[in-house]
């Protein structure tokens, strides 16, 4: 059996990410916001500009751009209590949040953004596997509607941003490269991948890792290939909310 | 001018509620579930079963119902820090969680429950005022949603529920008692009641607070007048949401 | 039987409150202070007086009050942990001292204080029931003596107070009114209500719960002729706290 | 000018303690209870005793005594926030119970208390210097009442104190060595001294430090002297309380 | 000017390790231990073992590996205070320690650990770049130790380790891929890597991020090859340490 | 036998100290750092500069020397949690660093430093017994360093140090005065005594503490003995470490 005939849990093929699904300005009142689905995952972004930066920015006429990322406690399918996260969750959390802020400040020129610190806040409503990749690329919207606030105030210059930039999880799940991974085969993967791209082709983050035993660069190959098509479909997507009527 | 006559900024009149609706089952993963939406506010409940109880009930036969709320950190207006809510914020938050869970355990009754606890989470994804009374109110459709769905898995024997209950706001505004407030009326209100009722017409809660001046035993019973009336609008709503299909 | 005739179980009638007793000035080094006790509830009030503002009253001339409330360790029969309250003790502790500060500044002209903060910290020595009423009850002798201490010394130009306030817990025990609850009484209690009124006869607050079952609006009705009346007598025992020498 | 002829702040001799009162009993709750005043110093030691021992002695036979150090936040001339203690504050109170608990279990034999943990609370209600050896001298009345507590109900078979146990303050200000020094005396010590004793004559610990300019071995001993008179006043003071009808 | 021939701030070559050098045994207590340097940075790494595991390996026979890193407060060139490090700070730490751990269990065959827990605690001494990478490299040394010890008191039948596994961080500095980087370095990379393969030549692990703009595949492959070299001397160097007589 | 005959279980005379050495300048960022070793207890010492000073020092021209103390996880036999310090553990620390902050305090003339804080971290790699005395001892030297430091830039004008300092434990064990207790003989001592010394013969501080039964002055005596002798020996190694070219 080639890879590309393997069955998957809910029917797809391999190469094929999940239906996505993005409605911008979903809340009233942020600056910009986002709902985006992938199957039952399904996260609110959220953009908040705040007139000040970081001490290490102060005085050099630079913005910055931070993501911080949470999960309602019913999200998944057994609770998580409200306080108290342990330290395994809670450092999840912070490695997903630094990712998503490192993905946009990637595209995002820093001086076009005056001394404001956007600060994008990503919400897990729903989860099934995706939802650090999802918050990327749900963040990409919610930020561009944001910076066309600001910009239609004329308190930008020009658009910040440099390309768009998506995100999509791929993996080897019993041997086979697979694209979008649900959580069902997320929890059996023996090899766990996320990528950030530009609408440019180029790489803005990878992040491999083993799960169960180690894997060859030739492996590592096949997943960015599988990962290189299934952002361009997500790039679709988000054009497509953007050019929606605000 | 009479109070009738008043009018409100969103243009309702003095004992007019906001278009109330209910999702139910708007979640995958918990046993019960609902979107609640008030105008701009919007609510998202959830519960969860486990199967144990505090320590004050352990061998009683008896179970638990218990509420928590919380916000995500742009539902306002203005952000709210994720981490390091300030006492006020957080002492609001345990005052409005401790009420939600009063309220539904008055109707419930604990010894059809087994020796389970139903934690309902109410998470604010908008706020425009009412977000505690809504938060009764939806927890109302999301638990009987879980109770239903132990029925129908013979993990219930019968119905815990005595009655329905639902919550509604109700303030002095300038003078005019008025149902429902927004939250540009409940931050000009003189006093703000917060009532919670059963469908059998009986007061399970009522708060009344002078935010400017104190207020008459005969301004009490005009705002339960009002409160009386708006609940069985909400009734209705729940019987709606609740005859759904599931 | 009437329910003037009920039996309580210290002897009191329905409609009598337990001895109380203030000393105001107990403590050397804050503003104002008073020591409160009613039956064997003892609770400690001490006024701090702050030439600071929270923010948002920052530059408008105005004060403000606010009331943080403690229990030692061992004022109840039980010991309770000095660190790590659970979130009920820290929910019910920050619902309390919302409410303290709550009824305090409802009988205060803020502009008449200056741009200070006046912290009234409640301490409970000894726990028999109502001492968040009794916290209201003193915390307002307290702070009428942090009052006159900066008005003799010209820092305050009038009296600040509006009125006098004061507050009284009632409740529905085995069906009958009753006033002023020991530990014993509101443990047991169908609807607890707490009341806190002026000395001009207007409501600043109540709050009213169902423990047991729903109640009335007749039941609420007479427990609000039972706080009235209640208030009166202590509305004597602080003008009386008051006149004695400082 | 000989030291014995220095005048100090309050009018007392060098070698004179401020005078000293305990009230055995002063809650309702506790198995044992303290309120103990020297000069406007005034704290309150409560015995809580639990079924239960550290994990290092489970199994054992042996009992523990602990204690916990507190203050009111307006127990000093300015206010302590209740939460947030800044390190040095929460270094200070740890360091003082720790004092506590080593100056108890050091005249107890906890073979003699049962798997028990005896917990004594001390709470500064107000400041003026020597909290911490008041603690000592309290507790250990606090601590008798609760062993004749467990003892009258035949839960202890015998006496558990080996000897009393009182502390005092000494200290060099302005060269000369006085004894019990109040808030205003500590806070221009040179050097500062705590001494806790048996009534057996015997040193349970010394603590002395050079607040200003270090000392010599001959200072330290003239301070010791001042402290083993201090002690004995004391003893006869804990004697006096603890021979009053219970 | 070619890449190899590019001059790096400490002389270097651009495919050149630091100098590199790991003492085992460098503590007493732990079953195993091992002091790591590469150039300036230095790092303890010290592995417990605790006869239990987590909840989810609970009578499954099988153990489990995780790590921990932390840094002396003045192993950076600016102070990091001890306590409340900010949330940056604190989601670097997890970051790297999730990392540590997963790359020790991804070498090591649970199943031959029987249920027990080890530990490894990774603290830097002193930092100059790369300690998550020397971390991995350090820690599987002391792990090693650590087995060796139990299986000289039979409590280990075989060799847990499936290969042997190291680390090393590349990067992109001015256009010019680089192995190994110092911190003057990774502040001024355009792209940061970090690698960690085992001793068969297979991924166990890559982190690719795009500090400044993104990158190609190509670049990415150039990095790949760099760190694919590194690695092997670091194999070099732990095998010397281990064949070290304990 | 007599005292000075009795057998220590590592082959010591009762008044003998441990081999003790210190590498000043061990570290590379900190302005002042030293690595002190007595027999196997490690510590490292870390001098940290700012130019601030605590509020009630601002505008004084004074400045300030402050110490923290840590250990890490694994210093001692069993692991000790990195998080999550119990009460026990976390006092003790407080209490530690506040000895090291006041003896070095006792002998610097803080006019000398201009407004800045030396905060000294005392680090414990590994612990067998005198970690408090031997911080206070490594402390010196690597504040010595950072004064040098200060003093080559012109950035102080004179030595601050009035005299050296340095620290030793000592004990009654089995009845025996003994200095410098390791972990096994720590842990079996009836008397446990500190004792902080400058190098004029002077006392910054002494702590004397029962652990068994009290003692009498006469053993204190015998235990200021041992440790007046013990401390010369220290003062020629912290000589010897400072005189080596840095």
């Amino acid at each position: 059996m080639t890879h590309a005939a393997a069955k998957r849990i809910d029917g797809r093929r391999p190469d094929q990410l999940r239906p996505v699904h993005i409605t911008p300005g979903y809340l009233l009142h942020p600056e910009g916001s986002a709902l985006i689905d992938a199957g039952d995952t399904r996260l609110l972004c959220a953009v908040t500009v705040e007139d000040r930066v970081p001490p290490f920015l102060r005085g050099t006429g630079k913005g910055w751009v931070t993501a911080e990322y949470g999960m309602l406690p019913r999200a998944t399918p057994s609770r998580t209590p409200r306080e108290g996260l342990d330290r395994s969750a809670r450092g999840r959390a912070m490695e997903i949040q630094r990712l998503v802020g490192r993905a946009l400040r990637a595209v995002v020129e820093l001086e076009k953004l005056g001394e404001r610190t956007f600060i994008v806040d990503c919400d897990v409503l729903q989860a099934d596997g995706g939802t650090r990749t999802l918050a990327v690329t749900g963040a990409y919207v919610a930020l561009s509607q944001a910076f066309n606030h600001l910009y239609r105030r004329k308190r930008l210059r020009e658009n910040p941003f440099r390309s768009a930039v998506a995100a999509v999880s791929c993996g080897l799940v019993g041997g086979v490269p697979m694209l979008d991974l649900c959580y069902a085969e997320d929890s059996t993967a023996d090899v766990d991948c996320n990528v950030v791209m530009t609408d440019g082709g180029e790489i803005v983050e990878v992040q491999g890792a083993a799960e169960g035993a180690p894997f060859t660069r030739r492996e590592l190959e096949e997943l960015l290939d599988l990962a290189e098509n299934g952002v361009q479909e997500l790039f679709a997507v988000q054009r497509e909310a953007l050019s929606a009527p605000a």
